[in-house]
């Protein structure tokens, strides 16, 4: 998951944004049961209750714990059993027991968020340090990345049913905007600038404007689409090793993959489970939750590949974007001159950086505001319960 | 887990017997918050909603399937959400996977329990065949021995959480009734019967009054105590490889294994969960929540052995029992003509007859009227989560 | 595999036999290539290199070491890499490793046999006390236990490689002798004995004979042949959950079981592999290679069961025996009366009464003189690399 | 394991290159027993047997088999058995069993490479085309590959054998002739060419001289120490998770590492496993058996960073290398342009480019001529069996 960074402290309207990040939290809560807010059937996702108690932890810990003076913590327990990975804070509930926990109750954790709402709501009703509104931010953009795992996440859990319940019947996954593009944008050879350095908040491992030289190319304008992606299917493209990293083929051929996740053949006709419920598979929509390997090995059969991250960044202002994160070619690394700041904020990113693969773009999962063409997100090559598409280069 | 087996037809009050084991299972269920129904941390444990639908499903797929003409079921889906290992009616969720599903809601499933209730009162409101009434008499003994595993497996279920939560602070588990017996029953050579054989219920695996040869021995009349086993733990007990079956010292490595199941030391201090809360540690009460591993090593370095089961049913009239199951040395295995009914109900007990222990008596979760000295009750020998203890032969 | 205890002092001609008995490992080991004393491709098999030195390491360790002043070990390392299980005697190469080590030579480990055999016939030239014979005799009863284990785990080893390899042309395993049996012992009920306790030498798990219970029964003369095997399998035998135990049943589907051990059938013809090699099914000879899961199907597919271990001890007298070790119902269990010795020759027998099942008579691979009728052979009801087959009972 | 591709047809001398190569394997494996031809104590490593015959299958395979008309194969089982990863070419022995076969004996094994030799030998007595010329070149250097890996895989093997075997007095593993070496290589800011496009052999993955833009940075002239790497011990870096990735962090704890692969502490001193065999630590030598992982931490304790392999690539003319393979912060990937030739050829390298890290440089196990700047070697991070060690920058 990504780990966090602020670089800039706030804007005058903390207290506005901070508690509309809040009730946003909150509004994807309405459509669940109590009973949806527990369980963890895999490591890679955690629970409604964890998601949502855990980022308010975060601005319990890193900010009322540290700068009001006598802040009394809501419940001693909670620095153990909601925090995430942060070694500096402590020892924590491990990661695939999270849905191990029936307590404390949803209703306990609304109570928890409330009260940290309180408190953060007094604070900010002053004027406050710029390390405060600093951290303030990067609770927010934290907040935003939980938002989207949200989704996710219990897009999961939900598919794990035998029931197939449905989060939301409006929720509408398949918008298909950009299915009118077509085309290449061409990029000349050259040194172009990559990075970030500007105003606005952005994570430590987006830091640091820099040159890089480019090699000509020529990137689509548009995803890779559903209808695409079934041609590949029916070529034998799950069968065939040449298309397949060698731990790829591997992926596939152990966990017995032969479509995208959540698609499902039934009576001949593509079922597609979404957050809006079990549909037909909409043929025009960019395809979706795909691994790294599959986005490879789709590139590979189309005699084209993957952009780098530094390619898609640079070509970005071409096309539209944040359907579905985009795999690109490129490992998780650090750029030049990156360093890893002092104390727990330090753990977000740069431990990160090890198998992992760079995705740009944003989804249609992202919150408002939660996205820039220098954003990097990354996850294993094997991992597709995010909303993961691609674009293709030649 | 025991399978069941009905002998005889019931008696003229069954509406009654089964409407007070519905009542009791939802008695049970009172304490509980809506999210303690969801989590299952271990595969050897099942979530409260799972239980309490299953037991249902039982009912309904036994009898009401089978016997109502044009019955209605309640939900098309649960026959397979709700199947425990029954491979006679088809597919079912994975064991391992019961804490995964949100859906259906507990409300749902206590409309489902309604909704069968119902019904099998409508059938008992007039004269049932013999064969309906040895189902329901099945039902109702499936339905208790859950009740028992209700509340060890939701034991297992809240120990596992750091907050410690309470069940009911009301629940006794340190009950020590016996710990003032002392001595030994006698019994001489000879040849006994052993089995069931008379009215009224019990199941296949304990049918069939049978000749067995058994040589003279001694049985203590109590139970071996917390204070007993501290003074074998504090003696090196686990650290002595001499007083372990070899697989027992592979598991009591493997998982560093120095005290009973939900024991903890603090500060110097014994504590004990319990479903009444964290408590200290009753030197007096009979131990607790031993694997047959532990049960067999105590008894070794004390020179003595555990009874078999054979032994246990002999001696059974001269002491009290019934706080604690009581592993015996016996493997379970058929008694001489034993053979499985046929179908579903064949698939109880006799496919678990392979490298499992016997347990004899009953424990303090046993529901009323679900004992008697005939009733094999079996785990795997590393298994702990039930209310198991011993009691020792010379 | 068996632990063992000697019960009695030796015969006179000690040194004769310990001569025979070290002389037929050797004999065992002449058709071996040296890289055939190497690979260990499961856990449940060890190296020729290592069951030939180990063999060899418990006359030293438990002999020579103890008995002979001034005794200098022929290698200090040798303890540790030739211990087999004996927690009493030091750490030892994990069980797992065995096949990891490429030193000491073959050649090595065979001088070191000889330098023992020299230090033992010096000891042997003399009178010795009745307690270094005991050990001499259970040390040959050792060896004579590993001259079979020699057997079984090569032609394991030898059958995973593709080519086949041949240990022994000449080698016979399909003999039939017993096929012109038929029918029944038939055997009353009534207060049988049951135990070793005469003169000769026998181990501590046989030691005490003992009155047991017998009910009627009848016990087939002859042992289930490769054509009654092939029955079962045509009618679908490893596809009807009906006859299989449920740990069986997923053995059966998780490691895809549908024959026994080393069938495999090509171009329509069934082929076995021997230690005489890759050759045609012998129709006619006793099935080979079962586990008791297995074992266990065929008799309830058969509507009979397997004997109890008690069953066999008692109609042993009424029928031949000896050409594959029979998997019994008995779990392995202590005898009435049965205490460990103490020290290392302790951990022979007792730490293994747990999961295991008793095998009764002996198998083709048994060296001569190494088989009795109250012998208790015992296994894993999973593991079937031993030449395993079965007698049904009804 | 590296992936090999020609690039250019051979010299006229091609049979004395084929020669010395394959004189070369077999002069390694002078100091060998036949018994260590044998195991395989980790799927990572493989036997000697099998390395020396994999790369003899090679030259049959791509060339005799293809080029020479009536070839007839030495074994038709060889295929099968010494195939190592070529999907193209049909199924193989899977990679974790190649221990576990005891035939064909290297005798066997010695004859194929003397039978292949004749005919390769006789092949090139002619004139041949370019394309066998490159393939005959290809073959070479994908033997010297092996030659390195035998060593690698050699050392691990005797490594884990509790006799710490010697491969030969003679091999000085610690070599430190850089250790006189100081300073730093200053490189300014700009564009720079990396990747071979000339004569001579090399590898498709180095492939494709390009433009790269780096930023100033200066690289040590020396590779880091054992005395170095002790006081990162000493100081607990192993102990700090603020030095690691999180996988990183991960493995040193699960596999509980201490130190670097081959050393022990023994009496308060330090002891390191050699082809030489069990030696004092030599201080002054270049640290070797790194992680990734470890190699990274190091740096980071030390506030500097590995170098990528583009800066390592362009400064390489400033230090002597050659002692160790250095861990870059590079991943593994495709240079721009790259594409997998057709056939198994393209089966190399390509398929590897995901989770690895790149490493630069040679190591005092490779072989004569079979190092160069442009050359692209690579691991998963957690690996550590090569000579590996680390080199700073700033």
């Amino acid at each position: 998951m990504n780990g966090i960074h602020p670089q800039k402290e706030a804007s005058p309207n903390l207290l506005a944004m901070y508690s509309a990040t809040r009730a946003y939290t909150e509004k994807l809560c309405e459509p669940l049961e109590i009973e949806d807010y527990i369980p963890q059937p895999s490591v890679d996702v955690s629970p409604p209750k964890w998601n949502i108690a855990h980022t308010t932890w975060f601005f319990e810990e890193m900010i009322l714990k540290k700068f009001v003076p006598g802040y009394k913590v809501f419940d001693e327990n909670f620095g153990f059993l909601f925090n995430s990975y942060y070694n500096s804070i402590g020892t924590r509930t491990v990661r695939d027991h999270r849905g191990d926990l029936s307590r404390p109750t949803v209703k306990h954790v609304f109570a928890y968020r409330k009260y940290v709402d309180e408190k953060i709501s007094e604070l900010l009703s002053k004027e406050v340090s710029e390390e405060i509104a600093g951290l303030i931010i990067l609770g927010i953009n934290h907040e935003q990345q939980h938002q989207e795992l949200f989704l996710a996440d219990l897009k999961y859990t939900l598919s794990v049913n035998p029931l197939f319940p449905v989060y939301d019947e409006s929720f509408n996954e398949i918008e298909c905007a950009e299915s009118g593009a077509s085309g290449f944008v061409e990029i000349e050879a050259g040194v172009y600038e990559i990075g970030h350095s500007g105003d606005g908040f952005y994570f430590d491992n987006e830091r640091g404007r820099h040159n890089v030289y480019l090699h000509d190319f020529s990137m689509s304008r548009y995803l890779v689409t559903n209808a695409e992606f079934l041609i590949f299917i029916a070529d034998g493209g799950y069968k065939d090793f040449r298309f397949w990293h060698s731990e790829g083929w591997d992926w596939v051929n152990q966990n017995r993959v032969d479509s995208p996740l959540y698609w499902q053949e039934k009576d001949g006709e593509w079922l597609n489970f979404t957050l809006g419920g079990l549909q037909k598979l909409h043929l025009d929509a960019p395809v979706s939750h795909l691994s790294f390997y599959e986005a490879s090995a789709f590139a590979e059969y189309k005699g084209m590949r993957l952009p780098t991250e530094l390619e898609w960044e640079t070509a970005s202002g071409g096309f539209d974007w944040g359907l579905r994160w985009e795999w690109t070619g490129s490992a998780y690394l650090p750029y030049p001159g990156f360093s890893k700041p002092a104390g727990a904020v330090g753990e977000y990113n740069g431990k990160f950086m090890i198998n992992q693969m760079v995705l740009r773009g944003s989804s249609i999962a992202t919150p408002p505001n939660h996205s820039r063409k220098t954003y990097r997100n990354f996850f294993h090559p094997h991992l597709r319960w995010q909303f993961t598409g691609l674009r293709l280069v030649r």
